[in-house]
């Protein structure tokens, strides 16, 4: 047998193949693409080495812009998402894209084709390409988001765009995660829009609108265009259709042809503008505590989730639950006394 | 002056305009409908009085039976729930209607308007018929939901109707709260069908085919009927479209004209017979032990939200925000800080 024969493997192989947190850490920081897979792979099965992985990125965060992508399904997601790598590549940047999946990983036929698209950078070693699924159908970002942004940002990705279907909360916790917003409209998809334009003025920093080509694109343009203007706030900088203004921001609207790439220049300068305005109105600062913040947050909850769980593990929830369906306690008192059951102030190990 | 001018009430009405806690589950429980109306306001304000609301109610509650009734925007759930309040009614039970507004109060305009509907039930002194508006339009029932639920068991309804629109979380949400979960469907609703089915065979106890004289019912029926069998189990009792099986019980699927009142008698059958497969395998009470302890932990978790949220006002999450921004810290053992700040392990008082 030679050392290269199946299921035989040198020594040097078989430790690379379990390499300890730190290592796998020192390999990303590195650039080592694998070692960047890998530490996703433990965020996304909440290993017990996540607070380890954590704790060693940490000092190497905070460099990465963040570009949150959404819309409806079939507005251009993916093909816009590949046009927007190519430019940025184009000026030099290295680039990670979170494309976070809301279907499970084993049904997800449409999303996982919709990639690729994506086979045009499959070989560039500065483009680093993850699909996260969520749990559940039912939208929301993967919980693991923030922590893969955490990896590819201290990878030292210079770009993370994150790319989510633009359906209910996932749409909200995209912008939460990203520095600028990018929100994709098409022409021709009628009372989406409309139903759309309540929220989306909230969290769009720019408004696309991809398939500039088709027919009622300019309608549903100058539509945008309106609908911003009508927001308020006179323009003190940007264009005419929107931008900065003396109350902040108002979403600049782009028109886009991702699949010819014609537009992309004029949206890579608004995200720039916008860029601008975030570092020098103080509002990145205020986005990213911001951010922090509710990642501290959702894993604080999370740990207080796993702590209910395991008294649940231990009958006391079934034995309050049997009160209170009998009518011996209200549901109130029961909740106090499960809390006064946890003692720990620690956050319990995961895994 | 007379007493009965306006700006002027005399002694006993001021009193009553602001009763107790105690004097409003009094009343309430002594089918006082304005009192069940207040008891449901505070619950929806989380008003500082629900722990002792709840305590009151706790022992007059666990007897009335909850239906779910959940469908796509259009599929006639107001309308069928108008008839089932009068099937119900016609057979001498109290009913309540808890029904789940997802968007808000000022703009719900479609929902309110179905709610005209039920104006046939408006001066039955033996229904109560409540919108309760869910937070955000991301679906999901109102957290108050299964408070309201407690307040119409206790003040003797026999059955509590609970509808919500079929999207997404408040779906499931609405399944998890209910004995028996109807899901409607019509004719010509396209790929929502398709789309549904999925999810809608984990959820629904009963699939209701409205609009059955409408092109295409035949086939939507037929549709269902094949996609229960093929989720396997030989039928041993109810019908060869659905009903108990070796296994367990398969969903039920019938055909309704809402509108004209046409096939509810065979809804109610339906209806019966998954109620006494509930009594008879133990189902009940497991759902119930289940829906109490669900309750338990959404309550003990808004308590620990709230803790969270103090010491965000006391400036320490927003500190640990800061460390985590520049890399000093990461965002578990931020989070493990924050717990550790958390002495006092009994609930908050809400309010």
């Amino acid at each position: 047998m030679s050392a290269g024969s199946a299921g035989v493997a040198p020594a040097g192989r078989a430790r690379a193949a379990r390499p300890s947190p730190a290592e796998l850490t020192t390999a990303a920081l590195a650039g080592d693409r694998r070692a960047v897979a890998r530490l996703i792979s433990l965020v996304e099965d909440e290993s017990a080495a996540l607070r380890e992985v954590s704790a060693l990125l940490a000092p190497h965060t905070g460099r990465a812009r963040v570009i949150g992508l959404t819309g409806a399904p079939g507005v251009g997601k993916s093909t816009s998402t590949s046009a927007l790598v190519g430019a940025f590549r184009a000026r030099g940047l290295r680039v990670g894209v979170l494309a976070i999946d809301p279907s499970s990983p084993f049904t997800g036929g449409a999303l996982l084709g919709d990639r690729v698209r994506m086979v045009e950078h499959a070989t560039d070693p500065d483009v680093f390409v993850r699909s996260l699924a969520t749990r559940g159908n039912l939208g929301g970002l993967s919980w693991a988001t923030p922590q893969a942004l955490r990896v590819l940002d201290a990878a030292g990705f210079d770009i993370v765009l994150i790319e989510t279907v633009g359906v209910g909360q996932a749409e909200v916790d995209v912008a939460s995660l990203a520095d600028t917003t990018l929100v994709l409209l098409a022409p021709g998809m009628g009372d989406g829009i409309q139903a759309a334009k309540a929220g989306i003025m909230e969290i769009a920093d720019i408004l696309v609108v991809n398939k500039a080509d088709r027919p009622g694109a300019d309608h549903t343009y100058r539509d945008l265009v309106a609908a911003v203007r009508m927001a308020g706030g006179r323009a003190v900088g940007g264009t005419a259709a929107g931008g900065e203004t003396e109350a902040g921001w108002r979403p600049e609207v782009v028109r886009l042809e991702a699949a010819t790439g014609k537009g992309v220049p004029k949206l890579l300068d608004a995200i720039e503008r916008h860029h601008d305005w975030l570092r020098a109105s103080g509002e990145l600062e205020r986005r990213r505590l911001h951010r922090a913040a509710e990642e501290i947050s959702q894993i604080a909850l999370a740990g207080m989730r796993a702590r209910l769980g395991r008294l649940n593990g231990a009958a006391q929830l079934a034995d309050l639950a049997r009160q209170v369906t009998s009518g011996r306690l209200d549901p109130y008192t029961a909740a106090a006394t499960l809390l006064a059951a946890i003692p720990d102030p620690h956050l319990p190990r995961s895994g």
